[in-house]
């Protein structure tokens, strides 16, 4: 293949959200790799502080490593075994238990670098959930709580929780994960405000 | 907000049934909580004799505490982040691991009461699965197998299990948890009987 | 009852190729019967050299044994409380246990033999997952890279991994679990070439 595939901006942005969350040690093994069989993306190994991350080097990890000082391996070990479709369980998990062992990486050091230029706050519905919220790539820390977030024609204000406003009403919250979500108190926010995944958003 | 909000009978009678079969010791953390965020509801910790169960005061635990002897703390204690939409993650699972840890409860006791008048057995489907079984609030050891469950103007009889009656036919059985079931052998008894959720029923 | 009911073949076929890869040791209990509670099926353990298999004798076994040397148990065995629908969490669960705690089997040691005469390998759909990749019950290993899989009028070629070919065009592989599975790049192979569970193939 001549072009590298590259995972969308959702499990991008929210592998950076819902990581913080985990214990310290925890070992992420992440494949979103629609070029999986491509043979074009290496496999990696990166160490935050508090985390590590098994998966391809294809853009995956550009923002979770953002503001961490990360460090890389390329893992050159190949598995006895490697079937061409799932690495997650041939390649990535065996490393995994690796780590978990303490053993030293198959592979050696590289230089960690991004793949893609993300901005850092992503103003875009980059997922949207079964009730029909809307999840943006916007951390909600960076967002005044009088800020409007307008998608299309819609300006959506700011609640703290569904129960701050009356049914049927949007509104924008910072959700459990730290991100800009828009909601809709016992409706669906997709529906009411026609969001799609890719939706553009505007920050007043 | 003035009213609280309660969660409906489902997760109030299920919890009641499906907890019976779990080992001594076992911790429940249950978060039925439409409210969530609106900030009405105390969290508690309950002790059975052979259970806990930790979430909110909301009349989750009605059922489930019915004829034992419930030792009940209100939980004061806040952690350090609190999300305003994630208190299972943030506040009801460290709560548990202290259970498990057996250090003191960071509360105070109460005395334990219900919240709602429910009745022991409720004549009502409650949930109904996605083969279409219909189950209902009562317990089948209250159920006399002579006995025919009327919905609309079904008259259902008993059977042991699916395999005693007709492809087609319907009957109720008392299910894996001990509650009255709705089914229909190779079919789906809410399309046959015509039944939802909040479909009420007589026994004769 | 006066007919055994047996598992239709995705699951027998399925089993099989699963289990290859789980680690020595692995218990793995197994409940597909369609006829629970109808009292037809003994339940019995199998031994393998790496794997123990726990369930009801009715053919759901008859792929997985197929060329290895099986050991076989009837379990007489019955729990205090044993509900007419949960075998699985009554029955079978208490006897994975007495495995993992090395106690001796609560049965007798009778003769493995089939329930029924499967091929070794099912030229035929035995599943479709939410993609609409379908996959079939022959053994990928069995098959040249240059044979044709005939599906109706289609004739689909090999092709390693979906990067290999064009999207929207459908191919066969050899898939993680070691099955061939037809699959179409980006699309769904069953609506591109009609497919459904009991479809037959040709192979050329």
């Amino acid at each position: 293949m001549s072009r590298a595939r590259t995972p969308g901006p959702a499990p991008i942005y929210l592998l950076a959200a819902y990581s913080r969350e985990f214990p310290h040690g925890t070992i992420f093994l992440c494949v979103v790799d629609p070029g999986v069989g491509g043979g074009e993306d290496m496999p990696i190994v990166i160490k935050l502080d508090e985390h590590w991350f098994v998966g391809p080097h294809n853009g995956l990890f550009d923002i979770v490593t953002r503001g961490h000082d990360a460090q890389c391996w390329e893992i050159t070990w190949k598995p006895e075994r490697l079937s061409k479709t799932f690495h997650g369980r041939d390649l990535y998990a065996p490393v995994c238990t690796m780590i978990v062992k303490q053993q030293p990486l198959p592979g050696r050091r590289i230089a960690w670098h991004e793949r893609h230029a993300w901005p850092d706050d992503l103003a875009q519905i980059i997922y949207i959930d079964h009730f029909g919220n809307a999840v943006t790539g916007i951390r909600g820390g960076e967002l005044d709580r009088g800020a409007f977030v307008k998608c299309g024609e819609h300006e959506v204000r700011h609640a703290g929780t569904f129960a701050e406003v009356q049914a049927g009403q949007p509104f924008w919250y910072e959700n459990s994960s730290g991100l800009v979500e828009i909601a809709v108190n016992r409706g669906s926010a997709a529906d009411v405000l026609g969001l799609a995944v890719g939706s553009g958003l505007v920050i007043q």
